[in-house]
């Protein structure tokens, strides 16, 4: 009756509740895992044919499934699709290690799953375990290291900017932003990265997707169709483009870094979004003959680029190339972030508009009134004219290179196959992993309990396939757990030069 | 050459330049007048064919005149449109009281204009002055008094809630919001303001717009077409359904107040937005058998209630009614902010939806992650739950009730021919005017510096002019700006019955 492989059945009803989709349903995928309606082994719809059933985007679905893979409930294997883990079993009353509830217990658990759990050298004994809880260790980039946000120093700023604001700034404020912070930030732009800042061309705004879907509005009422993307990049935001009416066509890219001739999608496009100091994901630093190659494309097309400097202070080998956007501020628009540089949670970013854009931006944010709070506003402003900021920064800097440098050389160590690929420079790096070894080891990783991703989460959907690697975000973990969450990493890693087993790919 | 009474000529071309279009509107307005361009006595456009014209929202426009009229630039009369203001005479080097530098003085200056500047007993004399700058007076609704803001007790939850949050406080949040503060505001939405309220159907969000913004796009994408909106109200929320694609008829009114019948525009629209406790601008509250029947239109249509509190803890002559969202949950979505009852600057306001529609807005709000910072999240859970929000609500009670006695007090002793209207509650009421009289008490009221709105300046288009009245924001002013705000107030509002001339009405 439980045919081990069946394909998912159209019957399978998902009930999508709860308060995030994309959570929603993981929580239903992994209730029809734990209560046997998905057994083992049973290989799931592709992501993209479970997007269209469900009505949802494609990448709410893939990003579902890899969560779910990188908690250890589903594997994920090239050609062989996604299937439910031998390990999430029924949850039932019984204790645990007990035999699992249903009668199949273990009747036909494909071998390669249970054989080859992980291909490192700390692969979990091929046995039923408990249900994984959240992961031990997070390598996921992204995220700065939290326990590191200088609470004494904001909580200073925080009460100085406090107790001498002016009344009216508890009021509804100008949308483009405190003209406190406005004024401090375009002196630290131009400083710290070279951006051509005036005040009055920055936009205070809530994280760098507030700025994206200002400017992704603006664009589209100007007629724009097209803002075309980087090969890799965060769904997140290819979808808030798509979300705005724009076509995201991807540009290709080769071993220097992305393309940026006219003759490719650029030739149609009325924008482009592109991290040049540090792509992400890859980590690569757009070449400087690129780099004046777009910024000549927006000049002549009348197109814009759309510069997301979102690491541009943490470089380690060199000083940070300046902005882009220093190299027409009528073409570039700047968008930069608190989120990396001091945290997410104060959902503090900002952009530098060229002149001929600031009113519509503002036109488009100023029809809700959306301002990040005014204290806020005000005590970043104090943190940054007093140079508690830079300090701040040159302090993560320091740590986050000594990370760095400790995740290269115990990769070397460990696993002379990988290449640390990408400039020193931010809060993750590339591993570059032999062909077709990606999502091995990420299997892996889950089997130990070490959340991380594959670049091959970050390709567009009309990107071939053509790199293996993970992405490791080594400024995630607090300072007590990044020696374990390291560890962890390298033994997943392929150990030795032809160890893995090539067999199967 | 100068025709005194030009029509707006269609070779004047205006630049809409700086950072929000109505602002940018006012300055060209203002340039064109102080340029000469625009001479004094001319007739603009209506709002409506200068908006078609310029491709802006028509209400842009129409705030555009207002606030140049309660500046002093512009009148506005019934059945003559609105005109250059003749004492916005072209600003040049020559000294003030100079004769203007143009050769037509006051030719033909209409008599009207010169000869009855305003109807109160302080109107200016009939020559021209300066320029007028910010008003001096505020009484525009909208803000609560900003130099009562519990600094101090703030700054103490914040500190509080800032040292005690967990490190992951600092990274991306959950959409909904933090969940200490949803947990809190469920306990004080229950016991304040009989809100049926669990924290999983809480959603924190920057303000009642950006509330108002996440329903209309979640309804929108229902296929709801329509949603009714009252005969007056703010025009920016109106624009915001619009602007989701929504027709947004308006619901008819009697004295009592407005109709919810299902024969009216309700028949047909799958919501309804509702300023029950206290109706924005008008001041009455919704009669009870209102309530049932709105709410019982909901139930059977399938139809929700939007129901825009802002201001519903703050009532002067008994206890607040609950909100309307108790009666059914699952049919009225509450919206709530302490944009009144404490600050706008901070932005946060909440939602409390019926579990139906909590996936679909948190799915709505989480595509762009925008959360309001989790410190101020923090710090708002901790003000809330330590008292501090109550003993500053009771405070703010008593300081605006004795505002408000002292403003019915006034208007009573100076000008018994204007009535007090709408329920004795929050930070605004309705002096309801004689007939046809509300421009010109507007203009009496730019004349002298006092900024304050009429209540025909939210009425929606497509409702006839039935009333005459001034909004008096008496929450606005700080304490030490009250009573001359009062005074001023006084001076403009018609004197005595039958003092004002009404020939030209």
């Amino acid at each position: 009756m439980a045919n081990e492989w069946a394909t998912f059945g159209a019957d399978l009803h998902l009930e999508l509740r709860g308060p995030r989709l994309r959570a929603g349903l993981m929580d239903a995928l992994r209730e029809a895992v734990r209560s046997g309606r998905l057994e083992a082994g049973t290989r799931l719809p592709s992501s993209r044919s479970l997007a269209a059933d469900l009505g949802m985007a494609r990448n709410t679905v893939a990003d579902a499934y890899a969560e779910l893979v990188a908690e250890g409930w589903l594997t994920a294997r090239q050609g062989s699709g996604t299937r439910v883990a031998r390990r999430a079993e029924p949850r039932g009353a019984e204790p645990r290690r007990s035999a699992p509830r249903r009668a199949e217990p273990r009747r036909s658990a494909p071998r390669h799953v249970e054989a080859r759990p992980g291909i490192g050298s700390a692969a979990p004994p091929p046995r039923a375990l408990p249900r994984p809880s959240t992961p031990a260790h997070n390598l996921k980039a992204g995220t700065p290291d939290l326990a590191s946000f200088p609470r004494a120093e904001w909580l200073r700023a925080y009460r100085r900017a406090f107790t001498a604001a002016p009344n009216e700034a508890f009021g509804y404020g100008d949308p483009r932003g405190r003209i406190e912070l406005r004024t401090v930030l375009a002196e630290y732009l131009a400083r710290a990265r070279g951006v051509y800042a005036r005040p009055e061309r920055i936009v205070v705004c809530a994280g760098f997707v507030h700025g994206l879907m200002l400017i992704g509005q603006v664009l589209r009422s100007r007629g724009v169709r097209d803002v075309a993307i980087e090969s890799y990049g965060l769904g997140l935001h290819a979808d808030l483009l798509t979300g705005a009416g724009l076509g995201t066509p991807a540009l290709p890219f080769d071993e220097r870094g992305t393309l940026v001739e006219e003759s490719g999608p650029l030739g149609s496009a009325g924008a482009v979004l592109m991290t040049a100091a540090h792509q992400f994901p890859l980590g690569g630093a757009l070449p400087p003959d690129r780099r004046a190659q777009v910024v000549d494309w927006a000049r002549t097309s009348g197109g814009f680029v759309l510069e997301d400097d979102y690491d541009g202070e943490f470089r380690y080998d060199r000083q940070p190339v300046g902005a882009l956007q220093g190299l027409d501020p009528e073409r570039v628009v700047y968008l930069g972030t608190a989120s990396k540089s001091l945290a997410p949670g104060l959902r503090l970013a900002w952009m530098v508009l060229p002149e001929s854009l600031v009113g519509e931006v503002v036109a488009a944010k100023g029809v809700v009134d959306w301002v990040s709070s005014a204290p806020d506003q005000l005590a970043f402003a104090e943190f940054l004219g007093s140079g508690a900021y830079d300090r701040h920064v040159r302090a993560m800097r320091l740590r986050y290179r000594r990370r760095r440098d400790q995740l290269v050389a115990a990769v070397a160590a460990h696993s002379p196959e990988t290449r640390v690929s990408g400039i020193a420079a931010g809060l993750h790096a590339v591993l570059a992993l032999p062909p077709g070894t990606e999502q091995e080891v990420l299997r892996a990783a889950a089997w130990n309990g070490l959340a991380v991703q594959g670049v091959n989460e970050f390709r567009r959907p009309t990107v071939p396939p053509t790199l293996d690697g993970l992405v490791v975000g080594y400024g995630t973990p607090p300072d007590s757990a990044w020696q374990s969450a390291l560890q962890t990493l390298c033994r997943v890693l392929p150990p030795t030069p032809g160890g893995t087993e090539t067999d199967t790919w």
